[in-house]
C-alpha cells in the first residue's frame, strides 16, 4: 500500500491549489434580481456616466459662483429667479449672469450655472427675485458628469460575490445580465454499516445518520446544488459503484467516515482504484480531521472526511469550502468573527492545527467562550457549539482568560 | 401637522417591539432538509435516547473493568475472546468474569461488560485468548444510553436559527419534519419622479432605480419573500393606492424616498390617511437616516426610509432586520465583526448614533479600515464598503489608529 506524510493544512492547501489550478466552473447568464450571493465570471464595466447630468446635492438655487462671491447677510447678492426645474425633467433654461434657477435635491443643473446655494441661506424677496446671503464656490452642492462613475469604468471585478448593494449599483447602471459561475455541484456519500435514515427506527446497534445531513447543508450554505446524499455500507464495491455514477455529474464529492487507517479503510483504495491521479493528501497535521483525504479523479475533487462529526464539519470548513470559493476564483481574505474571553484553558496538539468548537455566552458587554467538550463522536458537540477557535500549529495552547476569535458555525 | 420628537436608536427599537410584540407571524411544517436557515416556532424535544445502546468510542475488547485491575506489561491481564461485535449489529454475547468480545469504534457494547480497552492496549496470543497491558476504570471508552441526548431532553429551543448542524442532530434523533416560522413576506416601494427603470434610458434629470433593487435584496438576505418591488411618483395617490394594495398580504412594507420633512414629504401623510395607529416615530438620532419613519397601520408594519442609498441600507439594518428578527423571536444577540485599524480620523454627529461605511485592506497581518466618503447620494459610497462601523450616540468620534469593530455589509 502506497504511504503518505501528513501535511500541514497550508501544504494541504497549496496541493489542493496545483491540482485544481485549471479547473473550469461552467458559467451562465443570470438576470441581476436572481444574481445575489453569486460569483462574478467577468468585469463589469460601466456603459454610462453616473450621473450623466449635473446633479444637484440639495435643494437650492443653481447660480454662477462668481455672481455670489462676498455675499452676506448684511450685504447679500441679489439674483433674478428665472425658473425652477422639476425632479426628473430636463433642465431647459440657461443660466446668465445674475440669474438663477430653482433645483430640488438630485434635479439637474441648467446650462451656465456651476453650483447650488442652499435654500437656506437664500431670502425670497417676491415671485423673480431672491436675496444670498452666503458665496459658494464652484461646483459647490453639486455632483458633476461622471463623479460618480465614469463611462468604461470597472465597477465590479470576477471573483466578487455579489452582494445586495451590487444588485442596486448594477441596477443604476442599466446592466441587468452578469456572467456568473455556476454554483458548484456535490454529492455526499457517507459510508458506515451502523448508519440508518432517519425515518427508519434504529435497532441496536445502529444509528441514523448524522453527517450526510449536516454536510449537505453545509455544501448548500457554501452555495453549491447537492445532487445526491446517500449512504452505503462499508464495501469496496459499492462504494466504488456510487461514487463513479457521482463522478460524471459533480463538480466535488464528499466521502465521510472510512478514512482512518484501519481495516475498513476503503475510501482511497476506491478512489485510487476509478481513475488518475487519485488520493494526494492522505493525512492532515489538523485537529481534529487527521485521516482527511484529498483527491482528483480524472478532472473532479474527491474528499475523505471523518466519520466524527465534528471532525467532519471542520475538515468540510477548511479544505471543502476552501475548494468551493477557489474554483470560483473568489476572494477568501476576509473572515469575521466574535472576540470572545476564554474561560477555560485549551491545550492544542503539538505541531497540529487545532480547532475547538465554544459556545459563548455574554457576560455584561463581554462575550465568553467556553470549549465544548464531550466524548469521541458526541452530537452535542455540534449543536452546543456557536462557534470555532484556531490554534495555530505552533502554538502550544490558549490560557483562561486569554481573549480569542470566535468563528461562527 | 402632527409633530414628532426626535427619538434614540434605542428609544426607536423599543417602540417598534411594543407596537408589534403581539404580531403573529404564521408557521409552517417543513422538511428538514428544506429547513436550513428557518427559525423553528416550537422547542424541539428528543423522542429518544442517544446514543440508544451502549457505544464503544475506541476499537477495541469490552471487558468487565475489575478484570484489568493492576494489568501492566509485566503483569498483563489474561482474557478469553468469545467472540466480536460487528458494525451496525447487536452484540449477542453476554460476558462474563475474564470474558472479551471485540467491539469496533462506534460498535455496540455487549451486556456484562462496563468498558472497553483499546486495542493499542492488548495482545492477541491465539484465536481465543488476549493478554491486556492496562487497567481501564467503569465506563471508560464508552458512551452510555443518553448520555448524548436524554429521551425527553430540549435540543433545540423556539426562535432558534437552523444551522447545518442541527439539520444533523434533528435527523439523528429521527425527526424528519419541524414547525417553523413562515418567511415574512414584504414590499419595497420607492418614490421619485426622477427614477426610471434600468431597462429604460434615463434621459437628462432621470437616474435609474437603486433603492428598490438594494432593499429587496437585502430583504431577501434577511430571509423574507419579496412579493412587490415597485417605484412610484411622488404623488399622494399612487402612493396611496400602492400602499394599500401592499398592505393586503405582507407582512412589513417598506417605502424609501419621501420621508424627509420638505414639500414632497407625503409618506406620513399616506401612511396616516390608511390606518391606525399610524406613523409612531418619525425622526430617529442616527446619522443618516435622520427622517425616518417607523409606522403600523391595522396590524402591518411600515417602514419609511430616507432615499439616499447608503441612509437606505442603514436604516433597513438598524429597524427592518431587527423588527424581521424580532416577529420570529429570534435571538439578536451576535453579532461578529473584523476588527480593524482606523486610517483616519471619523468625527461623529453630536447626540446622534453614526454608521460609517468603509473599506478593509489587509496590511500585513492588520486589517485597515478606511471611511468611504463622497457626496451625498454617490453610488460608489455603498459598492466601496466593505462594512461599517457604529460610533455610539455619546461618542463624539474615533482617532486615526485606533481599533473598530467592522461589521461586514
Amino acid at each position: 500500500m502506497k504511504m503518505f506524510n501528513v501535511h500541514s493544512v497550508k501544504e494541504a492547501r497549496k496541493k489542493l491549489t496545483e491540482y485544481f489550478s485549471d479547473y473550469k466552473l461552467e458559467t451562465e447568464t443570470m438576470d441581476i434580481v436572481k444574481a445575489q450571493g453569486r460569483i462574478l465570471a467577468d468585469d463589469v464595466l460601466s456603459n454610462v456616466n453616473v450621473p450623466h447630468f449635473r446633479r444637484s446635492t440639495v435643494d437650492g438655487y443653481a447660480v454662477i459662483s462668481k455672481d455670489t462671491n462676498g455675499a452676506s447677510e448684511s450685504l447679500p447678492a441679489f439674483l433674478n429667479v428665472i425658473g425652477e426645474v422639476h425632479m426628473g425633467m430636463p433642465a431647459n433654461k440657461i443660466i446668465s449672469h445674475d440669474e438663477t434657477v430653482y433645483v430640488p435635491t438630485g434635479g439637474m443643473i441648467p446650462d451656465g450655472a456651476d453650483s447650488v446655494v442652499m435654500v437656506e441661506y437664500t431670502e425670497k424677496l417676491d415671485e423673480d427675485n431672491i436675496a444670498i446671503n452666503r458665496p459658494v464656490y464652484p461646483k459647490e452642492n453639486m455632483i458633476d458628469i461622471g463623479d460618480d462613475i465614469k463611462e468604461g469604468e470597472k465597477v465590479l471585478k470576477t471573483g466578487f460575490k455579489l452582494r445586495p448593494q451590487d444588485i442596486g449599483v448594477l441596477s443604476s447602471i442599466g446592466i441587468e445580465k452578469v456572467l456568473v459561475y455556476k454554483l458548484p455541484t456535490i454529492a455526499v456519500i457517507s459510508t458506515g454499516d451502523e448508519i440508518v435514515d432517519p425515518s427508519k427506527n434504529a435497532k441496536a446497534g445502529q444509528i441514523r445518520d448524522i453527517n450526510t445531513y449536516t454536510l449537505s447543508a453545509m455544501a448548500e450554505e457554501a452555495g453549491c446544488i447537492l445532487t445526491k446524499k446517500v449512504v452505503v455500507e462499508d464495501e469496496f464495491q459499492r462504494l466504488y459503484d456510487i461514487l463513479k455514477e457521482c463522478l460524471k455529474n459533480n463538480d466535488i464529492v464528499i466521502i465521510s467516515g472510512g478514512s482512518s487507517v484501519g481495516t475498513k479503510d476503503i475510501t482511497g483504495k476506491v478512489i485510487n482504484s476509478i481513475g488518475e491521479p487519485g488520493v494526494f493528501v492522505h493525512g492532515v497535521a489538523i485537529k481534529p480531521g487527521k485521516p482527511t483525504i484529498l483527491a482528483k479523479v480524472k478532472d473532479k475533487a474527491v474528499f475523505g472526511l471523518p466519520g466524527q462529526p465534528v471532525s467532519a464539519m471542520i475538515v468540510f470548513k477548511v479544505f471543502v469550502e476552501y475548494l468551493i470559493k477557489y474554483i470560483q476564483r473568489q476572494d477568501t481574505k476576509t473572515e469575521y468573527y466574535i472576540e470572545a474571553e476564554l474561560t477555560s484553558n485549551i491545550h492544542s496538539a503539538q505541531g497540529k492545527e487545532t480547532y475547538q468548537m465554544v459556545t459563548l455566552e455574554k457576560e455584561e458587554r463581554q462575550w465568553k467562550a467556553s470549549p465544548v467538550y464531550g466524548k469521541s463522536g458526541m452530537i452535542t458537540l455540534i449543536s452546543k457549539a456557536k462557534g470555532f477557535i484556531r490554534i495555530d500549529a505552533d502554538n502550544e495552547g490558549i490560557e483562561k482568560g486569554e481573549k480569542v476569535k470566535v468563528i461562527p458555525i
